[in-house]
């Protein structure tokens, strides 16, 4: 849920406000609508805001902003590709804005990378508006559809090493992709060392989200660790990501990746280690 | 800044927002106002929130909720108060809502601990509203007083192992708490392992008063190091603070404390690994 509020009296005040819940939200002023439009899918709002730069929102929810994307795009991409042993062979389910395709591209490794957003649109107005997440689309290790996430991992007929889930919030058709059935069916088309990474939520907004996936996630794979880090403008600013994996410690990185500005291999293993309320969260 | 609205045509639809610049807002519902009250020094706003239970706001900044203030209360305390070889004597300069002292108390070292608010009324709210918060008050071991923080340094008589600035923001009669005089000042008032904390604001909000304050702290102090963390009604949510010492490294934690829901020793060494964003900003 989000509003858009222009202040009749005041001159170039106009706001972009995201309802974190019923009970909380957050507010950039905002210089530019750039881009609305109602998808077969979801509400899309491209703007320019002041103290964020462009933003994109999905639903009244912000997806990413110019000035704080590479906290999450960094953070949902080069752990489990720095702590996998060798992975040639990534899959992203949703992240049509690009950021995160962008960050995988930063690794020599990866030989192919398929992203499937089931929103074609997102995809087509990121190319358009936004330059600097979007800019691996063009790279020749990745391959795009525009497909429900689903119906992909049925027929995939190929096996990953990387999964990395970057869904909008668990409702509405984005549900699905925080259950175990979801995660089993990933499960078949990752290899035997494969590794999955989902973000979590906020242990202060909801906190369920987090719990529950996580405990679907221990139902299908053997090691399922959290991990955290700060993305302002998400709700709370502290963020919770699962990592699973088949065989090796998502927690040990085994090669550095170089151009980041939140990720290192020293902050990797910091992640990891989790205040006790969160860890309690998560017994 | 702050900004109270009440939304006419829905019911129990009151807001409380905190400007964190003026491109920028966190806004939390409120059930009831508790108290309200124009101050010799300042605006003092306390609140029931959905999101957060009880808030204190001071000039229309977001000081402490009760849900989220052991990240912030923790994170001031007990990095300084772990790291130091023997923390006895204590001064908190600041910190009338009591929060940070009773933190401090949980430290069998600390035998006397010094609390200099220059509002008595942010005090005397807080032990009639805040009651989570300023348990510690009557502690025997605490000598509360009301005045200037710059006049108590100058005449203490007295020195400290541990100096903890629980400031507001730096605006008005709080810039000078973040400047190199003040800082040479109190570090007079230290023993020869004497350390200092103090918050420094968000790299994302406003990094010039982390930046300005670390470069301060840096012309008086020999050992000068950052730390982060989770704050999530502070704005963006990712906080940093700064901590000068004159002898040992306040990075490497020597002891443990109890009964905490976001410090440990784990988390303080954790604290210390900055981000290359953050790293290079207070280069």
């Amino acid at each position: 849920m989000s509003e858009f509020v222009v202040l009749p009296k005041r001159k170039n005040e106009a706001w972009i406000s995201e309802f974190s819940t019923e009970n909380l939200k957050l507010s950039l002023r905002i210089k530019n609508i750039i881009h609305v439009e109602k998808t077969p899918y979801q509400d899309l709002l491209i703007a320019d805001s002041y103290e964020y730069g462009r933003v994109l929102l999905l639903d009244g929810a912000f997806q990413l902003t110019e000035r704080d994307e590479f906290c999450y795009s960094e953070m949902m991409s080069h752990v489990a590709l720095c702590s996998h042993v060798n992975p040639e062979k990534v899959l992203i389910i949703g992240g049509g804005d690009g950021a995160i395709l962008r960050e995988v591209m930063k690794h020599q490794n990866v030989k192919r990378c398929v992203l499937i957003d089931i929103d074609e649109r997102v995809i087509e107005c990121s190319k358009k508006y936004l330059p600097q997440q979007s800019v691996a689309f063009n790279d020749l290790r990745a391959d795009v559809k525009c497909m429900d996430a689903n119906k992909f991992i049925q027929d995939a007929g190929e096996k990953f090493d990387v999964v990395i889930i970057d869904s909008t919030d668990p409702v509405d058709f984005a549900a699905t992709l925080f259950q175990a059935k979801f995660y089993d069916a990933v499960r078949k088309i990752m290899n035997d060392d494969g590794m999955l990474v989902e973000l979590t939520e906020s242990p202060f907004v909801d906190y369920k989200v987090m719990t529950q996936a996580t405990k679907q996630m221990r139902e299908v794979f053997p090691i399922v660790k959290n991990y955290w880090g700060a993305v302002p403008t998400y709700p709370s600013g502290m963020w919770t990501y699962g990592i699973a994996s088949l065989k090796t410690d998502p927690s040990l990185p085994v090669r550095e990746v170089q151009n980041t500005r939140y990720y290192t291999n020293e902050i990797h293993k910091a992640s990891f280690i989790l205040p006790p309320f969160l860890k309690e969260l998560l017994s």
